[in-house]
């Protein structure tokens, strides 16, 4: 198994390439743009590619590559990001006057950001990454924000712990595959579609397929449909395996009812599988957990 | 009316405030956050913030920031965005190495960046920024991806015009004020909503309120719920004023649906003002517009 990711070692994403599959050969890429390249290309086996985070939400970018490659979704994984203010060994807290990161883990950090006014931040392409720069110039007055992993990876100390506004910061990645073989039984499907623009009601339409046979979704997405102002891509993450004949049943319908129709993926969840994981170190699957 | 927007002079928010009200004395400011304190703290009378690009999709920043901030929607308006890359005089086409502007205006503009494989990319906050960047340090190997308003304001030279990779390239402003007198007669209004996370089919009952009565959505857009995982905020653009009876009922049953509700504004939507002035160009309403 080998699983492209986007950023340096120590990204989170290469965290939770891991957590889905421990002892993986893990290929740092640039960009998005790369890690599908990758994966289409062979020189990979699956990619992963994070979607959605508890607090920023959406990775559009991704949701867009989705649609432009041809690569299905076979799987999905969850990693809690905890972020570190992380330094080159020597220097101290009061020392730091500039902050790099992500956008979207400086974002994540913006309270603990907020109460350092004399501290510069600086957005950059990726939180390893940043901890690299820092590791490469030797640089004794800034410090980067990332996980703890990028900090033995780089040699660099952790100056403050878990700095993120909010405990519950979690990461949903997805993961693809050109072999399109499902990481285990499948019971959720995403699938993406466009309905008439002029006809009120047409999500409301959509969305009666999946509820009129109490199919729950988990997630609803619009992007733009470019070329087409004010009209809108829609991705539904659907409770259920495609191959369930009820979940068979409500896409064939909203085929029939969308002007535009393409499965993305069917997959297991891995709400699933933490709960099985809970259920095994319980010694039981019980409802206490 | 002083309206206050995000960037330099020169920048599409600058100009969609003029759009909607010509002679408007326009107050930039650094930050989004800052429009909207400008707003709060009665040194303008109205803020305009883009919410959504036709190509980029939602602008989320301005999403969260509608929620942490209690003033009312009063208006909206949308601007056709054309870019044009941007020199110092005397500069040419052959000289630049380095192209800045801001993330949604280089993403707007990819297929002719990716032509240029040798000029450097950079991010900057904003695209009239960039262009005063250009000016005040009289560089000459750089551009920038700004307005026609922008080269003017500054005295940059325009290299390439029109550079966006599609022509239907709209982004719609959100106008909030403190007083929530709406802008004209109320047509669209725009609703935040939770509902209750295990409840099978729960947005689709949401939208029922409005899909019974036949009343169309023109946007729907989910933002996290921050502390609590996949869960999601719901905002709608409801294609009727609040106080039409049929939209009251409306809002009033999905009030009572949701977990939480809350009503950021009615107010005249652009496209019927856009209608109205087609008709009053061609001397008619007609259908023939």
């Amino acid at each position: 198994v080998r699983i492209a990711y986007q950023g340096e070692p120590g990204a989170y994403s290469e965290a939770a390439g891991l957590r889905l599959s421990p002892g993986a050969e893990m290929i740092p890429c640039e960009s998005f743009d790369q890690v599908f390249a990758a994966v289409a290309g062979d020189t990979v086996t699956h990619g992963v590619l994070p979607i959605e985070n508890s607090i920023g939400g959406s990775i559009h970018r991704n949701y867009d590559l989705l649609i432009e490659h041809h690569l299905p979704i076979v799987g999905e994984v969850e990693f809690r990001v905890v972020h570190h203010l992380l330094a080159y060994p020597g220097t101290t807290f009061d020392q730091i006057t500039r902050i790099h990161s992500h956008p979207q883990a400086l974002a994540q950090c913006e309270q603990f950001l907020r109460a350092l006014p004399h501290v510069e931040v600086v957005a950059t392409y990726d939180t390893a990454g940043s901890a690299k720069m820092i590791r490469d110039g030797a640089v004794a007055d800034a410090a980067a924000i990332a996980s703890e992993r990028a900090a033995q990876v780089f040699g660099l100390t952790v100056l403050k712990s878990a700095i993120q506004d909010y405990d519950d910061n979690i990461t949903r990645f997805l993961v693809v595959s050109k072999s399109g073989v499902p990481l285990g039984v499948p019971d959720k499907t995403t699938v993406v579609f466009t309905m008439e623009r002029n006809e009120p009601g047409s999500l409301f339409k959509a969305l009666s397929v999946f509820a009129l046979r109490s199919i729950d979704l988990t997630k609803i997405e619009s992007r733009p449909l470019r070329g087409k102002p004010w009209e809108y891509l829609f991705y539904v993450d659907v409770a259920a395996g495609r191959q369930e004949p009820r979940c068979e049943r409500a896409l064939n319908d909203l085929a029939e009812f969308a002007t535009t129709f393409r499965m993305l993926g069917s997959y297991p969840s891995w709400q699933r599988r933490e709960e099985a994981e809970d259920g095994a170190a319980h010694g039981s699957r019980g409802t206490d957990g």
